[in-house]
């Protein structure tokens, strides 16, 4: 189906839901994004998640979001548990509007959920000629160096920049070794997973898909993963206000409550120390490409570039629907 | 030798090279503060190359340092080639005066060297209740993502806040895998460096240190840990007027000119969205800590914790000299 098309249908599922128009196209907007980038898990996939969330009350289609000035340059959103997209496009917007006046702008959101993907939010601010940096966590996945249970989510870090020309620099990474998505999929399929990705419920390493479901994911570089880890939970869970330390909800499994994600997200201008910052960043990625390669790398590629060829190939297509997302928007179209 | 005994040594030895009293104590301390903390690299090891680059002319022992004001938050620092430690020493107290005046801090330094540990820098924020990051680019150390030559610098990422207890929560870690220091130990001795930390000259894993060191380290998590370098590169140097995309010099080989590091350091209040963050930071490490442990792990440390430790028993033991450093010493007083 064409992208068009297929946001008019998700728009309208989510107005349907008690979402207001705006609202719902600003939702909408964010799922075909992930879908058009190749990001499936942030996509469709989890439509009939957030309006599950709406009916038992844990997302609420209208709320009251109140932005706080604490300064020129900083925010703070209480989302009234919002569905994610929309605190934080306001909060992105809010950022934006800060750093150009002061020339850096912060903003912190509380009583959030999911948001989908940092980077679409990053595309923002850097299409305003802004430098980012964007923080949030999310449900236990991960475990803390030496732990022997999930704490911390997969935590993305997430910076963008201007780069000259018209391709974005996003760089968008959970620091988790493997998603879990991953490994339900090769647990299902009987097949490994790569080594040093997964503990066993005893904490002893496995390539067993059923034993690593069982047990933990591992953060990217050891000691050094579960820091950065650390440090996310910190910006924007114990900072904001949000939840933090393991308390993010589950948002498939677990509807006890709102999720409460925080979220920060920091922004400034490229020119403040420099006036030829278009110019020192052209020339640094020109440098880097022009490197000799490993054999077999045709190019040296920038966090962003592929996503953005995914989702200028993928805009030209159709989108196309597996049979279980199809039955997801039939019924809640209904 | 007694700490303050050899901070004396140390401090009288950069007067002689030309440094004033009040630079060359800035200086000292922060030599002696990373043989305490246990991180012999940034220590006394550094000391001839400092004196040496001095005596080349390309370290300034008298330079104008110049703070020029952006905004009430943000300020630009043009070190004029100073020696590293102290221009980092006036930014972070310039960004540490801006945060507590508007809530956030933001000083970026261009034409500096080497300045040592960025959690030096960090402990100081931290002590005065700000949060803070730090970055810094270095001189080529790990090939980008895809490239058969060497040109991030080993360029930490650093991010220091209060914990609500005496033991501040320090993340200092570098995107190398392995450091060049340990790969030059294991080549001398016959031997294997660790899987997957390193390429050979013509781009193949290998675990001959000798190998390696022809070829290029790699950095943390493949393309993840690739991309956090690059950002580093762009936020310390693109972004600050120092230098980048490779072209910081190497302190210890190349004389030929200053080597221009970039600094970025932002700082900002705890107390900004949240009233209790001491408690809420509390909750969060005593959550973590509690975890079920894998076993053979006593505690799970929070960053800067292990450090914190070594500072507290070393300060109570006399600091051991090598007999290279002994011998560097001697000629550096005569």
């Amino acid at each position: 189906m064409k992208a068009f098309k297929l946001k008019k249908i998700v728009s309208s599922i989510l107005i349907k839901h008690g979402l207001s128009k705006v609202d719902a196209n600003i939702s909408s907007n964010a799922l075909i994004n992930a879908e058009l980038v190749g990001a499936y898990g942030h996509g469709l996939s989890r439509l009939k998640m957030y309006c599950d969330r709406i009916k038992k009350k844990v997302i609420n289609p209208k709320p009251k979001i109140k932005i706080k000035k604490i300064s020129q340059s900083i925010s703070h959103i209480d989302a009234n548990n919002s569905i994610g997209f929309v605190s934080a496009d306001i909060a992105i917007k809010t950022a934006i509007k800060n750093a150009k006046k002061t020339g850096i702008g912060m903003v912190a959101v509380k009583n959030s959920g999911h948001y989908g993907l940092s980077g679409y939010y990053a595309e923002q601010a850097v299409k305003k000629n802004l430098i980012t940096m964007i923080y949030t966590n999310a449900p236990p996945a991960v475990a803390p160096h030496g732990a022997l249970k999930s704490l911390f989510g997969t935590n993305p870090i997430c910076f963008g920049t201007p780069t000259g020309s018209k391709i974005p620099f996003i760089l968008d990474t959970s620091i988790s070794m493997i998603n879990r998505g991953k490994i339900r999929v090769a647990a299902r399929n009987n097949q490994k997973i790569p080594e040093g990705v997964a503990l066993d419920k005893f904490g002893n390493p496995t390539t067993n898909a059923k034993k690593a479901l069982e047990g933990v994911q591992l953060p990217i570089a050891g000691f050094r993963g579960s820091g950065l880890a650390w440090m996310v939970d910190i910006l924007s869970g114990v900072l904001t206000g949000g939840n933090h330390a393991g308390k993010v909800k589950d948002p498939f499994d677990d509807f006890s409550g709102p999720q409460n994600i925080g979220h920060l997200f920091i922004t400034f201008k490229t020119n403040l120390f420099v006036s030829n910052f278009k110019n020192r960043i052209k020339n640094n990625i020109k440098t880097i490409k022009k490197l000799p390669k490993i054999k077999g790398i045709k190019e040296i590629m920038y966090p962003g570039q592929n996503k953005y060829k995914r989702f200028k190939m993928n805009s030209k297509n159709e989108i196309k629907i597996s049979e279980i997302i199809k039955k997801d928007l039939k019924i809640l179209k209904s």
